[in-house]
């Protein structure tokens, strides 16, 4: 069967975005050289600087597809009406995240991948947008969802959105570390934790279940 | 006034460990040497030495400092009768983890370290132990609190409260990769945002406020 072109670019480039996601879980990220990516990839230098500048460039392509992921998977469970829970929202967003991993044992990669992100963002300014905007896509997302929620009654309306969005952000950012360091927290386990915290109700609290 | 041997050599490992974390929060771990960290310091090769293996003995030193003031911050609230809400628990950590930084403007330095540990501990398996003892601990305390809430009504009693404790411990982590990265958010913001979630209720989900 004749491959065209540009589906033959696309495999070469996913073919190496493969080697490289392979190399850097394996040995972190500043321990990767090009050299590595190529061997791991089966490909030659020519052919990998037809598509990447460089070791950054890669690291961004993955980083950004992931951002890419995460902010469709708001997108569409933040248009739906009634609005979904909060660990309805989490797990649609996990789903697609896990969806995207090039295989099933692929998925401590991306969060470890993230976890040195974060680490390298705090000293390349790419990086730091790429996560600045991302993160503040999240958080955008989640604001229009509290407010939902803040009208349903759901959430008292005197919390600050952004305040509860940002922690809502903050509980994805957690299990991301946990699955990077542990490795062992299944996302249902995160999700059903999620749902035990959302329909938690201190009962001493005035004004609540009255 | 005479000063004791004692009392003297704490205050130069002190000394050394404020102008490692200085150097740290400034050009990152990997780009920290053992000079950048004397110059600092305003010491000589030989004193750091005595005090200290190498920069990995430094970092692990400052991690287990704050890993330390995490579980003193845990244990202080977690014997308390009736336990404390899930926020206010967070908030006295909170505290505990800012009073012990060198000064105010340092707030941050503790969580870019941390991140970088986060980043460091998949290939350094020293900071691994450290981080996976750290975590347990704290997983542990809240387990121990979410039976309480259990037994209290606050939480069902079919929620898995290992799940439960690993979100209560994400949260934190989530709150230290949104202090590291992006800097502006407040303590009193997180935990005013991590109340509103304690406090949310689905008035659609059954058996809740009934």
């Amino acid at each position: 069967m004749a491959v065209s072109p540009r589906s033959a670019a696309d495999a070469r480039r996913r073919q190496i975005l493969r080697g490289a996601r392979a190399c850097f879980t394996r040995n972190g990220f500043h321990a990767t050289s090009m050299q590595d990516i190529l061997r791991e990839a089966g490909l030659s230098a020519g052919s990998v600087y037809r598509y990447f500048r460089g070791k950054d460039d890669i690291v961004a392509v993955i980083v950004a597809e992931a951002l890419e992921s995460v902010h469709e998977a708001y997108t569409a469970v933040v248009t739906s009406d009634p609005p979904p829970r909060p660990d309805t929202v989490v797990a649609s967003v996990l789903a697609r995240m896990r969806g995207n991993a090039p295989a099933p044992e692929a998925d401590r990669d991306l969060p470890q991948l993230l976890i040195q992100v974060f680490g390298e963002s705090l000293r390349n300014e790419e990086f730091a947008r790429m996560m600045a905007a991302g993160f503040s896509s999240v958080i955008e997302q989640w604001v229009v969802l509290v407010r939902q929620y803040q009208e349903l009654g759901w959430v008292d309306p005197l919390v600050n959105a952004e305040d509860l969005a940002r922690t809502f952000g903050g509980v994805l950012q957690g299990y991301l570390v946990q699955a990077a360091l542990f490795g062992d927290w299944d996302a249902d386990a995160f999700v059903h934790g999620l749902r035990g915290l959302v329909d938690m109700s201190v009962l001493t609290s005035p004004g609540q279940c009255e």
